[in-house]
């Protein structure tokens, strides 16, 4: 029975959790803004124009909602849980809730035309702050084994291990290109979104 | 037990959903602006001036309320999700997440008075676009049977999916109309919202 | 098991209501907006000016927190609910869901000194609105015994009934009241949330 | 079974609180705006100037956290309650929830360099009043034990006034600080912040 408390525990974390990311991932549509043109302009220009702030939502989107299975998917591992687990999970959901301010950033400046690289270099140092974070969770949770589902085996600990730890990485590369194209950077995101949208294996 | 084990998955999916949903319809209302008059002017006339901001309101509400629900009756035969379902469910959320940004351009563009059909044939597209992405999960959902709770039967699925499937086409026919008038899409979409809120037969 | 799932069903309307509930309710803090003061202006004169602002955010928070109440000890009687219930929930939230708006209008245009009557109108007129909206919900509910939980005894319906039914001509002496003077109906609205924050007998 | 409805009911409050909690935490994002800067000025130097409203995003987002937190382990002690609790709990919510408008505040008046003491007092307040309805919830649910969970122990209950209660004269000693130096408050503010991110050894 006390287990079951501590399982409704992760539950109320989870609900928290979730509401984060849900709130995090709607928000960045009011960084799409109504383009305003007068009677002899042409609307349709304009709503052209903004394309990088539909771009910056998608992507945006895709990532926060890939967080959001992601985070999922390490709870169904968790049992229990103690202060640090609270903590790390809510420097992780600090990061995640930031992401409109760099999403925004790099809609404008793209859009504007100029500090592209600035721009995306924030956006991409975000993207691996959020991975780092990810991986500080993770790697906290799985060496104290007493906090997993005992239903969890040593070979799922390292196979999601395997999948999380590389991210910032692969985020980090985006980092130093920022210097060289904007696009680059941008890119690679965006295929880091639509790979991790692809069937998972170990599920 | 493994079973109950993906049921509160599915609840946990729905959540999030549910979340998004909550959040997008409540948004909208940050659309409807203040309007700023002077000591001398009429503010019971500015008021009456935004009437369109009143009613993409309540067209989008009542539009992302019956997604709502569509989506809760659709989970509802759902025991069972894999990746698929969790990005298809992504996607769909995104369209709907972004429905402030048409309803808000609508809202301006009738307000002002130019650009309206521009603006109603961005809103009619959003409108299909979210159906078609609504067609997409369902057919993924009925065409896996064992994603499907075992109750469902067959002529509950044919029914739901002939429902569902025309929902595009009802949409897509304001699509072009716009270029003709911005106001008969509006009604075309205002009457869908009105009829989906009508009581349906096979719950 | 058939009941038992119906009984979950409410759970998510209530979920997705409570959702709107507490969005709209957050959501009135984005209406206070910082003042702009220079150097050698008075920024504690600016924060005094804007009091409005401040009694407003609080009165419509305290009344979404009771409508939130309410609508909690109403969702505790049903016990199943059909196609109806969903659409009279929905407009109940369109309605709730749109107050930010009024409590906007009020505490700028009490903040400006002109045109405070007219604000106040239709801040008082949204509270009938959504008082009404309740009553419809209740009525409905009440008149369909099939959807309430067997537990439910008829004293208790009448109960409720008693007390639900008189809001809308409560909030609507208001609604008169501000041709004559802005501050009577504030008070009023005031008095009413403070009144529902008393302890009630029949819990 | 009356006890589990109850229970349940406890359930209800937790979400509506958790999901006030997640919104207020989400939307402090929005306070933290994309720079402006033309073509020949450094996006970078804009961005670092920026920097008191990082700093002000992540301090309010950790303490909303902690507060979400210790929100959380109240309610776990907690298993019936009455009209009482959720009228202090609504309270509660209202200075959580107002929290975004000082934290705005203090990011504007740093960055601008003047007017600082003014805006960091006016946080502190916030912090201050938020502690004192955490003391009012505490005192009065620990004062009517028959709303606590037969399990929990009076040792327990001591142990946990004897957290809560100090806290509002620790941001208190913040208030008075504001008017000789802005950076003592924020340190203070800050290290209790992380100070309650420390482990903590009564669960």
């Amino acid at each position: 029975m006390h287990d079951e408390g501590y399982h409704s525990d992760t539950g109320r974390i989870e609900a928290f959790s979730d509401g984060v990311f849900a709130i995090a991932i709607t928000l960045l549509v009011l960084e799409v803004r109504v383009p305003h043109v007068a009677e002899n302009e042409s609307l349709t220009r304009a709503l052209l124009d903004i394309w990088p702030s539909y771009v910056a939502y998608a992507v945006s989107f895709i990532s926060i909602g890939i967080m959001w299975a992601n985070h999922h998917n390490m709870f169904k591992d968790i049992a229990h849980f103690d202060h640090s687990v609270v903590v790390l999970n809510l420097l992780l959901l600090l990061t995640i809730s930031f992401l409109p301010f760099p999403t925004a950033l790099v809609a404008e400046y793209v859009r504007e035309g100029h500090h592209e690289k600035e721009a995306v270099l924030v956006y991409a140092s975000s993207m691996v702050a959020i991975a780092l974070m990810f991986d500080a969770f993770w790697i906290y949770v799985s060496r104290h084994g007493h906090l997993l589902d005992e239903h969890v085996s040593a070979s799922r600990i390292r196979s999601r291990t395997l999948r999380y730890v590389p991210a910032p990485l692969l985020y980090g590369v985006a980092v130093p290109l920022a210097f060289v194209s904007f696009w680059i950077p941008l890119v690679i995101i965006a295929s880091l979104a639509a790979f991790f949208l692809l069937p998972i294996s170990d599920e």
